[in-house]
């Protein structure tokens, strides 16, 4: 089966990057039933500039709003290598999103609708989430943005190269 | 039947505020199997006076309480437009709250209590929750207070106004 | 049936606390099918020194790497009352850090790693969890550090003494 969000990743010039290691003692993805968590992520892709600091202060709002889409083609490539594909993604359920910024920003929202607008590109209706964000002090290692996700995935265990039936 | 959390509010002199759409790319409300998550709410609610700035700073701590109800509302009147009434709501299961203070500032819990006891005076057992709370760098907008909600609701869709059986 | 979990604790020279009591009008524990939430847990243990501050300013790291492991005691020791035992959790799944530090901090993941890496070794496979973790302004009372979690457990009601089937 063709994978139509991959496919439109690519529409829009993006690919999934290599899914980053976790940068300590857990797990990048752990599902439980028909509910998938995806550990926050963070905006370092291979061979791209870091982006570090704070927005409003070291970075400007367009520069935040890159490191969100980074942060979530890298929970999106997260997703992509657990579940073999975004077939047996259901629904989208929740974002959240901690922002890295100077202590009088107030554009969270803006920051943040750069990934949640590209969710919703790529995944249409399965995109639609609720979302929670605030302002941090900092995140690991400097980084601007962090996500979060929970997904919901259909309940049988996701078939594996055999073609078993769920 | 009569939605006795409703008539709770009225006792109490709250009525559900008209909920506040989205500020971004997001959904107020995702539901998924029995679970039912509210995006993160604000406490502004149209007609009242504007509370902005860090509890411990330039807001009370009575401020921050009335921030933490108002928020309450909108979460409950989020819950109340998505579910048609409180009737198929079965538990309130956790609410995250984030409060933009001052950084000596001890009281989160006193904040947080405000909507603590909203949600149980009204929903009784039903309300009972775990929680989380930092104090953080500011939130969108400059908002003093932000709750979020996970609640579990009945597995069933919600029947619609054609009374089909759950 | 003995609890190896327990086991593994004494193995460490590590009892479970007396869990803590909720600091305001919420409970320690919800649980709703198969998943279970502990509310946000700090590293205050009677009969041990307070550990108060920032990392990075008041606090070394290795007192935040103990109070990450004071704080997942707390959660384990709430699981454990309301469980009756480790036997029925299934999995851990998400483990929600947040970190009271000096604002040029980037040390969160060796901070939280004290509390994953512990709950791997004394829950093995059942252990692996997924994380988010921010650096706050604040958190009640000036703890340093505060974890929550979320688990699934077995779908059936927990046996109380009698010894029903589930």
């Amino acid at each position: 089966m063709t994978d139509d969000v991959v496919a439109r990743l690519a529409g829009l010039g993006l690919t999934l990057p290599e899914p980053p290691q976790p940068l300590g003692a857990y797990q990048a993805v752990v599902r439980t039933g028909s509910l998938l968590f995806v550990s926050m992520q963070g905006p370092a892709i291979a061979g791209e500039p870091v982006l570090l600091g704070r927005i409003g202060a070291e970075l400007t709002v367009d520069e935040g709003r890159e490191a969100a889409r980074r942060a979530v083609l890298n929970a999106l490539a997260q997703l992509h290598r657990h579940l073999g594909s975004f077939n047996t993604l259901v629904q989208l359920v929740r974002l959240d999103g901690y922002i890295t910024c100077s202590d009088d920003f107030t554009g969270h929202a803006q920051v943040l609708d750069a990934a949640s607008e590209l969710l919703v590109a790529v995944l249409g209706d399965r995109g639609a989430h609720v979302r929670t964000v605030c302002g941090v002090r900092n995140l690991p290692g400097g980084l601007p943005v962090g996500l979060a996700l929970t997904c919901a995935v259909q309940d049988a265990p996701a078939a594996a190269s055999s073609g078993a039936s769920g």
